[in-house]
């Protein structure tokens, strides 16, 4: 049995001088540090300067993307996708995906997060360099047929699917098709009956620009969720993206009908200069999550920046200071992650899954040694973070991936 | 004579392979590496994986405000400052502040700012604390006279400013009226007159808060802009801060008149909801400088996070993901700060001063190793920074602050 020992700090709040127990990839229990002495523990992490989050979900990437961070920067999404990233993708071989998969999950793992749920071409090296580093990992295949994208055929994701499904502990393989304006009906509806045959995740891009917005409407006559609703998709299986130009009406459409919103605030907010109705959405009952997106959309793999910015991206777009509050947020990256992923995560309590993260508190910016929510989202950076477990093994400790068996300066030797 | 090696980036790029020759405070020369043997040189710092980049100018800061970090979040400006912070600040002993002020300032050394413009009470603590660290500190004492604050007493202001004229070469003593609604156009007028004779900066909070702007309009028939139009201090001695609710004709009075203005992106989107029209005064033409105002509001002292959220921010005011542009917020993080207050800083350049910092590129977030500018700005944050120089001497390196002789540890046993 494994033991961290530090003060807890989950959406309840922070509860100090307790020790978390690990056994079987779950929390055995949470006792106080005093107690310690009366269990079997063969090792013990932590101390009293350390802060127990619960893994923060990272609810949407593109990990390999990372080999393109720094270009297109300051240009509209459409113009970027358009023009920069996709004539770059359509050079992608397996082994440069793999390559930039590793560097991308290492960053967002050295950063905090323990689950990842990402949209790729080549999802076979993904969740390739997603075993190799012990994440857990959701992972499809982007499907696209109304773009001439070869690496995007739609029969690779099924086939993924069919291939990676309950092959791994970890990885849980996920239908990914791309976006309302690049996928056909007859393609979203074929989605549909095969995630209704196999209970699986549909992920997909939802509103992200208004080029997007435009098209569906020109092509179907519908706003993008209505589209999805006709589908047959709009149910607690969607994992929607972005959500940047919905209207009223399709808000409305979308908090009633359990399907999750993945917000990325800063990918949107410097692509695009948009922020999503997030708080909207939160209010009328959807369940939100939070995400990096991408290295060249972001620029950073760091989900306690982006709670960061989610906080103020927020109270930007309603003028109001109390919305988004650090703990919406924080709700966001931990709990409203794992209700989109269907996982036992979140919390730092007793039958939860041991995906958790240890944060060193003896900096500058954890001064004074009070209000650690507060903290944790306004203060703290991905750098911050020390240790990492997934399913209660080591993955990462101080610059080291014990799983893989790579130092921080390794990935740069790729 | 000291060297630091490696990539060089300012405003105007990058150049790999340099070398920073450093002697009296001054870089007495910049070189290519292969030409170091040619030099006498008693100490090296840097390598190939680092990028030596101009000392942050952190333009507006309340350093010893540290001690509230994480009280107040989440609630309006108005409401914040006088129900939360100005209760609080009535307290403070001078002993506090000094000890405040000291773990303020090493975050921010820590983070990049070689240089910070401070605005606070027990001035002369302030400038104790910036003297035992090493920073180069610009220090105004705060002057209030329509509001009930013993600490904040104008005539501590005029006394602090003759005392310590002249006193280090690193502390500068500015005059630091509070705001517009806040001083009277007595003391106004006073400031000017003094400001005239002394060639003193003036560091004054204009336009922060709906509030400030409709105390202003009915006190003086004026908007905060014109108010100190009429009180003689727009011009190229004002340091104006926030402006967050400037109308289009103060933007132009603004402009015109030579003086900068401060912005603080992260602490007023995160009170107000609000985001200054900072492109609209730099595309007329006015100076712009960045600051992290205080970590209760920030609520970290880290500017290069500060670029970060300058450009996002920026670019969703404007609706337009090129502006601001990285190389935008960097300037004002450098060369902005520096004409703000007449420094000869800014580039890494022959002649500049040796206000310089050195960033480990090691890290995942730098890959790929190129597009230095943008990694930068959109994927580093503070904790890259491994070590600081002001006037040529070495002030922080990695956790350690050599004149201070104290580490990260020691300011948490204060």
């Amino acid at each position: 049995m494994k033991a961290i020992m530090g003060t807890l700090l989950d959406v309840r709040g922070a509860k100090k001088g307790r020790a978390v127990l690990l056994e079987g990839g779950r929390i055995y229990d949470v006792v106080p540090t005093g107690e310690l002495k009366n269990w079997d523990v063969d090792e013990v992490f932590g101390g009293k300067d350390y802060l127990i989050i619960p893994g923060l979900i990272n609810a949407h990437t593109h990990v390999a993307m990372t080999k393109f961070r720094g270009l297109g920067d300051d240009i509209p999404l459409d113009e970027w996708l358009n023009n920069v990233i996709w004539p770059m993708e359509k050079e992608w071989t397996g082994e440069d995906v793999y390559k930039w998969a590793l560097i991308g999950i290492a960053e967002a793992v050295a950063n905090g997060s323990t689950t990842i749920n990402d949209h790729y071409f080549f999802a076979e090296e993904i969740a390739k360099a997603a075993q190799k580093l012990g994440v857990r990992a959701f992972i499809g295949q982007t499907m696209m047929d109304l773009v001439d994208m070869p690496i995007a055929e739609p029969e690779k994701g099924f086939k993924f699917f069919k291939k990676w499904s309950g092959k791994d502990e970890l990885v849980t393989a996920t239908l990914a098709p791309h976006a309302t304006d690049t996928v056909s009906r007859e393609l979203l509806e074929g989605v549909r009956d095969f995630s209704e045959q196999k209970n699986a995740l549909v992920h997909i891009h939802v509103a992200q620009s208004r080029e997007e917005v435009k098209r569906v409407k020109k092509r179907e006559g519908l706003l993008p969720v209505e589209y999805l609703k006709e589908a047959g998709l709009l149910n607690e299986r969607l994992i929607g993206v972005h959500g940047v130009y919905l209207t009223e009406r399709e808000v409305g459409l979308y908090a009633k009908s359990g399907a999750t919103l993945v917000h990325c605030p800063i990918s949107l907010a410097k692509l695009e200069g948009s922020i999503a109705p997030i708080i909207r959405l939160w209010e009328r009952g959807a369940n939100i999550a939070l995400g990096n997106d991408c290295a060249v959309s972001n620029n950073a793999m760091d989900m306690i920046l982006e709670m960061k910015f989610a906080a103020i991206l927020n109270k930007v777009k309603t003028e109001n200071p109390a919305k988004a509050t650090a703990q919406d947020v924080f709700y966001w990256a931990t709990l409203g992650g794992a209700k989109a992923l269907g996982l036992n995560t979140g919390l730092v309590e007793k039958g939860y899954m041991a995906d958790l993260v240890l944060i060193n508190t003896k900096k500058l910016h954890f001064l004074p040694e009070a209000n650690y929510l507060s903290h944790l989202v306004y203060a703290s950076r991905g750098s911050d973070v020390e240790k990492v477990f997934v399913n209660g093994d080591l993955i990462y400790d101080r610059g080291y991936f014990p799983k893989a068996k790579m130092m921080v300066e390794d990935f740069h030797a790729l």
